[in-house]
């Protein structure tokens, strides 16, 4: 195993790319199989004897493994600097944390951009159509190599969330509670919608090539790709956010142009977050994971019914939401509390006053801190014996 | 003057291009001059004796001069049927209603499609950039030229209530009474991100080729077109409308294909609203039309106050928001009501609840319809005589 430090020398975690489903192919929704697969993943802390203060972190569409400590691909600080560490909410003295990243994705887990081990060329779409369940199905195998019977959590944001809600409903017994944060049960039509726009963006552009771009030596989907990226940035922000972040705000002049430059700050940010995602993500993996997305519906293997899927669930639930969240807006949260709540299940819910919208989660959300660190402090009964 | 009758022979409106600004060319708000520019619009009923029965309709950003009657270039209906005509809201057996086509549009008014006269061939990026005022500027030439001194209403919905809104406050003696419905005094960030969206997809499109696509042959940005439609589409329909007109049912299918088809009947249908409205509408228009709506903000000649831009009017105004619509939303018509109830202007003002989003003003709302004829009733004074 690799370890990984940071420029502050604080990141005492390690990385670790493993390979996986030698024996046992990994079954997707699709009925198509993966053998071998790889999981790529991050720890820190330290796993207790009784194996028993594991927490699983998942990460939304655009994430990675690299949560905590520098992204070595971007050369960025990790997504939840502020959630994860020594002493933070999800503390790495106190927790042994794991941070796949998803199937389908493109920081070294299983994706279109690998490599197919059947034909020694990478995937592009020869890599099967995947769900919310199969990524998980992939994270019971990694877990699963680490030995570890049962998370003390499974804790994640947007897509995150879905992650850790299908954990809950469908591996019960190996989880004993769940953080499900601006998330949802299921994708809306206007989730799918914002999701389609952005793959057609990228699949009208002539270099995406039917997803062989990897043939082509220079040649990326990167104007497509960032239409799609525009896109989707406007829905994880509050349109009160984007009026005081840029309003009408002119870009490094005193008066309008009268042409097609970006003359507004909002055009010239929109267009940075566009030009700036192509280096980091994998076009092909933009439309699998929008994909898995679209397809996520908890209740769907429960004839509908939210209630029946968390029927007599042992985990312990604990859900946020923002109230400048339109992607996932509150009500959705709201309808799986009332469904926990139907079957006596333990759920706490808070909607947190945000005007930041959906990204408030990955933002400086002093509440979100607090109700991370009180939920895990309250269900955690680690003796201190186990803890070494 | 060509006669133009529908298949039912219902519309009696005549349809014409006129030709203005020959020897007064038209100012724009660039500093940029038309000289000359076409103006196409439509008619409908008689003008009075005294002139004083004239309607200005104002089209949204995809629309055109054809609001009642079939439109001749899709072969479809006009886009307000229920609005216009004998015996609907603003009554052709009373009023005389004209709708022109707005500059830099693509059926038949000045713009990058039309040819420029210094040159013999399309304008594309040639002709200039263009503002709201200046399509109410070219509006203002043409009811000039039908020799109407002052308008007895103004009225439209979205771009067209910009249109409106323009009237009212830079032409205020000219026009009697305001109708402005699901509309706003200034574009928001949101609002520009969206359209940033839109243009970015048009211009990635390598079939653009810089605007000049008009001198291939076959090629179009038709795919550009397309993504951007469908990115806008959204912001015209509410989670609400959504979920209930397609949820998450399936298109012809009965379970999910694991592949990147349109599985899901909103995808299928936001597909079929970008393929078709590349055969109406023309790319650079697209261009063009939302940046003049980017650039829309009827307060900055008025130092950012929009109480200053109502001062002294004499206009009486109608706003009308929906509940639902949340690009154009009421709080931003509350602002418009609130500045002219601080300069003791007279406006009525209602939030209509219906949850079909923006495009309600576009669709069968009897609320609406029943709100335009009591407003021109109560402010139409003609005498019968005048009627003749």
């Amino acid at each position: 195993m690799t370890m990984n430090t940071d420029e502050t020398g604080e990141d005492d975690g390690f990385a670790e790319v493993v390979t996986l489903g030698k024996d046992a192919p990994l079954r997707l929704s699709s009925g198509e199989t993966l053998s071998p697969f790889n999981v790529a993943y991050k720890c820190w802390g330290k796993l207790n004897k009784t194996k028993s203060n594991a927490i699983l972190v998942c990460h939304a569409l655009t994430g990675d493994q690299y949560a905590r400590g520098k992204n070595p691909i971007t050369g960025k600080e990790g997504w939840w600097p502020k959630v994860i560490g020594p002493g933070l909410p999800i503390d790495t003295d106190k927790y042994f944390v794991i941070c796949p990243n998803v199937l389908g994705s493109c920081s070294g887990s299983s994706g279109p951009k690998e490599i197919n081990p059947k034909t020694g060329e990478p995937y592009g779409l020869d890599f099967p159509v995947i769900t919310v369940a199969d990524m998980v199905s992939a994270q019971v195998r990694l877990v699963d190599y680490l030995q570890i019977e049962k998370l003390f959590s499974v804790v994640g944001g947007s897509m995150g969330g879905m992650q850790v809600m299908h954990w809950a409903v469908n591996h019960r017994n190996r989880v004993k509670t769940a953080i499900c944060i601006a998330s949802t049960w299921r994708h809306s039509a206007q989730n799918i919608a914002f999701h389609e726009v952005g793959r057609q963006a990228i699949m009208a552009d002539p270099n995406w090539y039917e997803g062989r771009y990897f043939e082509k030596k220079d040649n990326r989907p990167h104007a497509g790709l960032s239409v799609a990226r525009m896109a989707a940035h406007i829905t994880y922000m509050s349109e009160k956010s984007l009026t005081s972040k840029f309003g009408r705000n002119l870009q490094d002049r005193e008066k309008l142009t009268f042409g097609f430059d970006a003359d507004f700050q909002i055009e010239s940010y929109l267009r940075y977050q566009g030009i700036s995602f192509v280096d980091r993500f994998d076009a092909n993996s933009y439309l699998y994971i929008t994909r898995a997305m679209d397809y996520y519906d908890i209740s769907v293997e429960f004839g509908g019914s939210l209630t029946a899927a968390f029927e007599g669930t042992p985990v312990k639930f604990c859900l946020m939401s923002f109230t400048s969240d339109w992607l996932y807006p509150t009500s959705e949260s709201k309808e799986i509390v009332r469904a926990l709540n139907a079957v006596g299940a333990q759920v706490s819910f808070v909607e947190i006053d945000m005007d930041k919208g959906h990204d408030s989660f990955l933002l400086d959300c002093p509440d979100m801190f607090n109700i991370i660190s009180g939920f895990l402090e309250a269900e955690d009964d680690f003796s201190e014996r186990d803890r070494s």
